[in-house]
């Protein structure tokens, strides 16, 4: 299938290139980006380098369009409102990791700030908890840490069973994104965690309507992130409080028949770290009771560029295509 | 004042060397460690070339109470019960370091699995929440872990308010100690995070023992601990339900009084950070209160080695003595 | 083909295991651990769980070659001259990964104080300067440094132009092995860096050997090796003095026409750098000529556990069987 | 002694603050921030927080003159040029930590291609070579990299001994400032290593002025530095050949009657590694040789703020007041 990016000069664009250049069926037509507009893509990627031989082009939609049979869009929220429409209409399928379409519009334009200039559904895209995704032609790509958080509880939502759920989620760095800033600078990162936005992050909207659409009554859901001296991934421990107590037979058999033929679902004995997942499209949960208290400690890993962001898209794209959704995607992380 | 180190070649040891260093009134007349018996205390601890020019010896109790005034026990849990009552005996003041009388006995028993050969009360050594430090001639000093996490509830305990407290915390690996294991391992711990104890990790005794003390009804406290790529440092996200609504002033109002006259603590308006307390014994206190949802989300952030072990053992030190807690700690952390 | 890995718990093992999942033609049958006997493979490698199902195996070499064409022995020096003799024995293609065949063994004994019981003639496989590994049917597989010193450095000896070579090495601490030492002890070795065997590791000779080989007249050829706070790569400086001065033009031409067709070898432009090799096969390599003091500086960088180990056992492995070296490895790093 | 700060906001600002804040007779009366006028000093440097009370302000150089004994300037390269003939003219002591005055007029209007308004001579401030320190009243403190060198080599240097002198110097990423960058960018400087100025590095230019004023006639000296992800610190690799082979006693001598009663240098037995000096002012070095070879590998470790910049320039300080030069210096690094 031919593919198209508009907004390739980032992290999502370049990971998308780089899991793309795996997959067997995929060829890479065109990537955008307007300010390194003539520039080979491997100069900005220089991983990339002899793998692609393409140059950045700063093309208008319709024109990205009549290249490809699908198109990610990797740009800034805001900005994918402004080209979803020009490529819907052109026919092509689309798969927009911006957060422009993850939420209802009203949602969205409340915590965003933002008018929506486009309020259309779009499937929310992690296929492990929506499977009509393989029926669509327009798919918005999850956040990283909703897909982390969302997949931690979604079993024990699903059965009704969450009374409070408290996600506390640590990412690497490169979830910031590839301009340099404060936070992400080395001297202010190195030996060092930065929580923020205490109760108020942006992705709490997400995990809010994926766990209470499973468990319409679900009302107590608060979510804190925090960024870790690490590039990659983001481990969410889930403080899950349970309406009964559960016993780990329990929650074991629900988690395996939730996830039964999932194939990036790892459900493992221990606990999941990032160094499993870093570089692939896995997500490993895990999970302790704490006996005596309703309360389960879930733990999920997940690499956030991947699973998080571009392994995730891909994944939808293989589904919109009938194909196996496991694609130029069953490869392991990479360790140590 | 004379001090004698019972087991200095560990991390703790080497950071009461390099506090103690720079204090006035004290004088390192004794360090001992069995294994490394005549050996340069500085080969051990290379940061202390020219610093000190002192052997590691293997001595009984007896003798290194002979040559001080204080001694201070960095040894594992399980053998300071073996030295200190011989210490007292001698009649120096000991500050023990070890997690061996920092519970009721029977707690101790129930949570280390050891029988306690010496049950003797001591006084619990956060100076901050116990001002009776100033008389004793004995104190267990804390875990880091629980001084990182009652300090950053104790003024909603203290005021009877918490409801439900989860103390989810990141810790830097030093923590573990100065002996290599697979955790340690630098391919290991790089790019990652792991998690670890999730329900049952030792120091919530601790921590239940100080919050119920201060809120006697407080019944639901859980504490998950995390190992980051960072040396030192412990962040305790502290998600806390309270049992009425409380705004950000009245919270501002409950802390700065409750920490009114507390040199070491720094409530700060932003968010605290591993950053801001590294090297030093502060301990930085922020949070948000999650409106409509009775949570607050407390940051605290001490340096493990510092605040959280040898710093805090000096400050109750200076207090036994009778002379400012700040002598010799007054010292900012190192930034970048 | 089907493949046997003797040794298959340590760091190189488990990167041809993860290597290999991406190979079209490889089929893995046997993986050997004395200590993990029974074992799951992907219990010591968990990035490698859903990916391989393969329990580690006690089997002696003739047990391997029974299920194999070809079989990688991943184990230390002084272990391989063991096993190698059986393996060749029963017909099998072997690689060594070990020391054991990369030097002459009269010289192997000096440099390891070990008797050689095997003294074979095995060809050093760096393919890019031994085109004679097609033919063969038993490869020594180099050590990490020599394969990124002599990269740099071949192109000059070939030409006969170099007065003396002077390496200094930065390497991953992953080159030092899945074993927990002082050296990679996290505390020890974050926000450090540490040179050791100033004047006389064991590489040295491989680099020797390789350049002398090139270069007859060469003689002084220095190494230096670092230890840096990074998992992965090997970037080494090599301070060359050449006979007489060269332009850029004329070392661009001289590296050029020497790596012509060598599908690994990315000559760039700027300065290479560990970031854009990472989980790759390639080898990049830059330069900067000192104007007026015969010194040109090149920088190459590789990943030491691919292009270091066992990426570069796998393009021998497809050289051996005539397939395209760059068969199961035309595969980008991961970055960032 | 009363002290002003002109350009306070950096690193080198904020460790100055750090390191007087344990120094005895130092008292900070201004401290100069253009861009931060008005806001708290320990707003930017959080890690001063309770230690400092003072403001940013915008004053002009007889302002800060006024208030002050003695005036670090630490602003960028050009702009010291512009402030420091007003201090001189108003009578007080300047100790300039930019690069203006390091280097002779004509040879720094060459190296950083600025005209030089002010081209007045100054003693360049390692005291451990300028014993001539102690009566000026105006310092060019010196570059981190050139402090790291010209401390490995001046002995050798002193004896007129070094044929040809290659620094390979490592460096903490803290020497390229607080200002976020490309190169400073967390996920480009992670897991990874990055040599720059292969041959060009403007800091060569203070160890040739250093080392040929105690070698005269010595000619080949070479100078490449990389960035490697650690915060503060450089090691630097001296590559160094001699005129004549010596032996490690020889050279054992030599260091030992060059560096005698110089406190702030440790020659060690082992390897010198950045962990060791974290924090303090002073300069590990070690070294071996290379036997047969003429070729003595000598590595220094220092950390970058503190030897190499704002602690030396308190070693400056002390010297020119006529007090110890370990005055506020004599604290050891922080390890782990």
């Amino acid at each position: 299938m031919d593919i198209g990016i508009i907004g390739g000069s980032g992290y999502t664009g370049g990971e998308l290139l780089r899991l793309l250049s795996g997959h067997p069926e995929a060829n890479v037509t065109a990537v955008t980006s307007r300010s390194r507009k003539g520039q080979k893509v491997s100069d900005t990627h220089t991983h990339l380098r002899k793998i692609y031989d393409l140059d950045f082009e700063d093309l208008g939609a319709e024109d990205v369009a009549a290249r490809a049979d699908i198109v990610f869009t990797a740009v800034p929220h805001g900005t994918a409102m402004q080209v979803v429409p020009a490529l819907l209409d052109a026919g092509v399928k689309v798969i927009d990791l911006s957060a422009d379409y993850r939420l209802k519009a009203e949602i969205f334009e409340k915590v965003y700030k933002i008018k929506h200039t486009d309020p259309r559904d779009a499937v929310y895209g992690i296929p492990e908890l929506h499977p009509e995704v393989a029926e669509q032609s327009f798919i918005a790509n999850p956040g990283c840490y909703p897909t982390g958080a969302s997949l931690a509880a979604a079993p024990l939502a699903a059965a009704g069973l969450i009374e409070l759920a408290i996600f506390d989620s640590k990412s690497g760095i490169s979830g910031a994104g590839a301009e340099p800033t404060e936070v992400s600078h080395y001297p202010n990162m190195a030996e060092n965690i930065q929580a923020y936005k205490l109760t108020s992050h942006r992705h709490r909207a997400e995990i809010v309507q994926e766990l209470t659409r499973l468990e319409p009554g679900l009302k107590k859901i608060s979510f804190t992130p925090h960024v870790i001296p690490s590039v990659r991934g983001i481990l969410t421990t889930a403080h899950i409080f349970v309406k009964r107590e559960l016993s780990a037979e329990e929650v074991n058999g629900i988690y395996g028949d939730f996830y039964q033929d999932k194939p990036f679902i790892r459900l493992i004995k221990g606990i999941p770290m990032l160094g499993s997942v870093r570089g692939s499209n896995f997500c490993d949960i895990g999970f302790e009771v704490d006996k005596g208290s309703n309360r389960i400690v879930i733990i999920s890993a997940i690499d956030n560029l991947v699973k998080g962001a571009s392994g995730q898209a891909i994944q939808n794209m293989n589904l919109i295509f009938g194909i196996p959704e496991t694609t130029g995607l069953w490869t392991p992380g990479i360790a140590p």
